[in-house]
């Protein structure tokens, strides 16, 4: 996508990630709430936002679908029906929900359940498991909940913790796989028995591929999506790391002209939560701040 | 040890790795021999050299230790006992040999018998096997046996096979550990499941570690060994890759003293199947060469 002057000739070339925006479990997850919306007129509940992006949640509120905080809010309201976001949740809590009076759907990303199943099988094989992840974020305090007592949770910073004999590696499905090479190189001078599952989900693999491959061909990178959410976050820190100038912005409001000047080459990435429209704005704004800026017009 | 000329200074410092020499494996099967052939005063055969070290195969003859370079060497001789060596042999050569009429003692070293069993463990249990290690190199043989039909053997210079979608991983024991997390790097990406048994020998890794080390610290590296031992080629190899002026000999014969003008320290490696009168005798001729030089007597 080019942005022409009056004149005709190019003046930002926009190159947009095929892959950016929801991936396949998000998608999943916001249909299914629409689809329950529909059903129950009185309004669904989410249990945390059903995606880290603020503008999704705005949209999702307009159309009866709200995010519960906490489980602890949950006695006072009358609800009817309750969903379980991509991340999953841990199955003690599970337990706990399942058996109240209103409908449980389980909105939990397919990726992320094969990996709380790779855990627990890790577990019951005898397995010391260890998650590489982030353990403050919701979907690996899931995985953790199936992993067994002695699990170990490490990301590409941590010091290798003291092992058992026998490792099983499970992965948070946004991680790149880079860190799992890290992980691995790491702990096989040091056990000689490890099992790894890679749950390492493809579309998060390609999109940190194809941004990567990105960062290397253009003056700017521009990664739209939640400054909560964590994949996105992990695409401004890559694009970052490869020394390409980088701003990673919720919405379209966000863009400064100033950041144009100068460039011939945008590349446009987002998370897994950003969704089409607002890639969209994106878009058109920097074709016409481009315009601008090139017209001398300021 | 440090060579001294009659002037009272250091010429020419040595430091030897201190596990150069036989390992735990290739010196139980030199004991194992050894005993057999008290016993057995009309000599003992060796399915193949026991070891990879022509000097020391001179030495087990004179005990009456007799390699037989071919299986089918054996129906014309009536011998009273064959020994396996410490590579260990493929399990179908194994049962065959078994029925025959004389005393079979099995000297395969324990670390590889463990590969061997890892490799039928993992068959059985439905992996596709990939063994780390040189395909022409007899343990790799004896371990293939037991890896199924699917088996693959890669070193790492390969690239990867076509892959199945559970892969299992054994190592040749005497594999560097850099080449098992290069495999690992490389295959994590292609396979989602990955159970890796790391039957790399301590015993090599910390040869290949003490080597190393010591190469950065040295003018010159004499590395001592089998032309035809493996483990010592990869020692050789290892320490030219690093840089350092290295020769490769097999007995104290090929020294040259050249090798050593206007040099401060050399180190002294060997390996695995080298014994300790040879490492000895090279140790003291590097002492003669730097004394001679230093005192400019020739």
């Amino acid at each position: 996508m080019k942005s022409e002057t009056g004149r005709g000739y190019p003046q930002v070339e926009i190159i947009t990630a095929k892959r950016a925006g929801f991936c396949f479990g998000v998608k999943r997850a916001i249909d299914i709430s629409f689809d329950i919306a529909k059903e129950i007129p009185e309004g669904v509940y989410t249990l945390g936002p059903i995606i880290h992006n603020p503008q999704v949640i705005e949209k999702l509120k307009a159309e009866g679908i709200f995010p519960l905080n906490d489980i602890n809010d949950l006695p006072g309201k009358s609800i009817s029906a309750l969903i379980i976001r991509t991340h999953g949740i841990p199955h003690q809590l599970y337990d706990r929900i399942s058996s109240q009076n209103f409908r449980l759907i389980d909105a939990t990303c397919p990726f992320v359940k094969n990996a709380q199943h790779y855990a627990q099988l890790l577990k019951e094989n005898g397995y010391q498991v260890v998650i590489l992840g982030d353990r403050s974020h919701p979907e690996v305090k899931g995985i953790m909940s199936y992993a067994g007592d002695d699990v170990e949770v490490v990301d590409e910073q941590s010091q290798l913790p003291r092992l058992k004999t026998k490792v099983g590696i499970v992965v948070q499905t946004t991680q790149p796989v880079e860190a799992l090479k890290k992980l691995l190189a790491n702990i096989i001078e040091h056990v000689k028995e490890v099992k790894v599952y890679n749950t390492i989900c493809n579309s998060t693999a390609l999109r940190l591929k194809e941004t990567s491959d990105m960062a290397g061909k253009v003056d700017v990178m521009i990664v739209v999506g939640g400054k909560n959410s964590a994949n996105t976050t992990q695409l401004a820190y890559l694009c970052t790391s490869l020394s390409v100038r980088t701003y990673h912005i919720e919405t379209e409001e966000e863009l400064k002209k100033e950041w144009f000047a100068n460039t011939r080459k945008v590349g446009v990435t987002a998370g897994a939560s950003t969704p089409d429209w607002i890639i969209k704005k994106v878009e058109k704004r920097i074709i016409d701040m481009g315009g601008e800026s090139c017209n001398g017009n300021e």
